[in-house]
């Protein structure tokens, strides 16, 4: 049956009305920066409202940057998204459409698109890391979502790599996302151009703010302090999946967020670090790759876990 | 249904009738040493049909430390039991026995074990780690143990904690393995035993080698050395556990093998660490323990997994 996802990004509101088959039928996004704070919960509200128009559909599922408890369709932290903080968001929106709401981590939404429509389609044991801003992860095993416990798992971007590494966001040290997000890059860029002022990328540092699409479009140039900066970052990504190849035996690990676009320049270094630190089997198994749905992952995986959808993982 | 387990360690061969609700009808043990390396699969084929004497059973599963290929109920590494080796052990043992027969691996068996009869009886999302002479790990996420796609899943002592750290027996370095086994704490042990001649823990160094049952009784009786020695293992082994809380949101981890017999000495550092790393609700939710089943753990796991046990993961 048609189901509603709905991916709150940093940026946008993203609806959709997405069949079992993965097309998207009608899809309405909204710039988050226009709605005020304490009107989030209606503005979703009046997104899938407006993106449902005349479709029968079986439910919606909310994907939500931030840690769910999914007994209780309740996002617990969600930075700047305090509205739908400690809110059941099922009842708050559920009572607002009419219609069975569910909630997910966007990261776990995200892998479930790649898993039911995108670069892990068919297989049954997959895992799926987003490297934006931060580093977001998701788990599939024996073809079933990891939710654990209380729908906190598959923080994949806080394992901790180097005790003593950069602190991260969450406070700890040396977590992948201290380490392999976009925020990474940029702050390693700035560091590599400060030693080396006379690289492409030191001489950019000292006009403006170096992005990571700077960095990925001067490695392409051939600057070499770029493609260090990338390198390290991809062997900091194989570090962490070479312990998740171990951990999970998957078939793929479809990587996808901004900072993949860098492409081959991380996920190279990624490979082989993953070689030379994980077993076999497992490491002689696994396919690290691009995931292929690029943004949308957020809003189609969130369609295929929502009430009604034949995909949906319960 | 009864059902057999048989677990293969290092010293001993140990096979047993096991009843639905994990209680041991029939033993028999065999030590390790005692079997000649080419007629170990003749030996366990033996064991199976002593200790089944009269009984009827569904079948039996063998639990094996060394790499498993599911799919083909296939030991592909096993140290020291070169033997069974890429054989079919189903077969193998299957046409000997005239029973149905699988094949796990032992930490994954163990976990089972104490997911179905002891720390983790009850609940539906456990970790165990076994501190050996290795360190070996077993996943049930959603009452289900994490096989992965090639039964390769749940190698959990060889997660990358120092990148630039000791070497690990399976090449990589600053595996949990390498860090917080009980390889690794005699290891530690010699170490702070140089540099703290003066310390209990030195004095006994210059008499004989150390061994990791030295360490705890030192420690329990307030020698600073070996205190040192014990909460750097349990934060190395804290580290590795706050990212598997991240990953898993579990309800339990339970810490058996033979250097568990140090308890909170290890326990203690090992649950601040997981407090200080990971996240919130998944770090107050976990509760890190003992195991309870002690050696006995594979045998009943092994049970508990083989074809015809009510418990039968699938």
């Amino acid at each position: 049956m048609n189901t509603i996802g709905v991916d709150i990004g940093g940026t946008k509101i993203a609806a959709a009305v997405v069949s079992p088959e993965g097309e998207i039928l009608n899809e309405a996004r909204y710039p988050t920066q226009a709605v005020p704070p304490h009107r989030l919960i209606e503005t979703i509200a009046r997104a899938i409202t407006e993106v449902q128009g005349d479709f029968e559909v079986g439910g919606v599922c909310v994907a939500v940057p931030g840690l769910i408890l999914a007994a209780e369709n309740k996002v617990i932290f969600a930075p700047n998204l305090h509205e739908i903080e400690n809110v059941r968001l099922d009842e708050e929106i559920g009572s607002r459409t009419g219609l069975k709401v569910s909630v997910e981590n966007d990261a776990n939404a995200a892998a479930w698109g790649e898993f039911s429509f995108g670069a892990g389609k068919g297989i049954g044991h997959m895992i799926f890391i987003t490297l934006g801003t931060g580093v977001g992860g998701g788990v599939i095993t024996h073809g079933v979502l990891l939710k654990g416990a209380q729908g906190a798992g598959g923080e994949l971007g806080h394992v901790t790599l180097d005790p003593d590494g950069p602190q991260c966001g969450c406070g700890n040290h040396g977590c992948l996302e201290a380490l392999a997000s976009g925020t990474a890059i940029q702050r390693r860029a700035r560091e590599v151009a400060n030693e080396r002022p006379s690289s492409a990328l030191g001489r950019l540092a000292i006009d403006r703010q170096v992005l990571g699409e700077d960095v990925t479009r001067l490695a392409e140039e051939g600057d070499e302090a770029s493609i260090f900066v990338l390198e390290e970052t991809g062997r900091w990504l194989g570090i962490g999946l070479a312990g998740l190849v171990n951990t999970f035996n998957p078939e793929v690990i479809a990587v996808g967020g901004g900072a993949s676009r860098a492409g081959e320049w991380i996920l190279e270094p990624a490979r082989k670090e993953v070689y030379l630190r994980a077993r076999s089997p497992s490491r002689d198994l696994v396919e690290i790759k691009e995931a292929t749905l690029g943004p949308e992952s957020g809003v189609l995986g969130a369609a295929a876990l929502a009430p009604g959808a034949d995909t949906e993982n319960t």
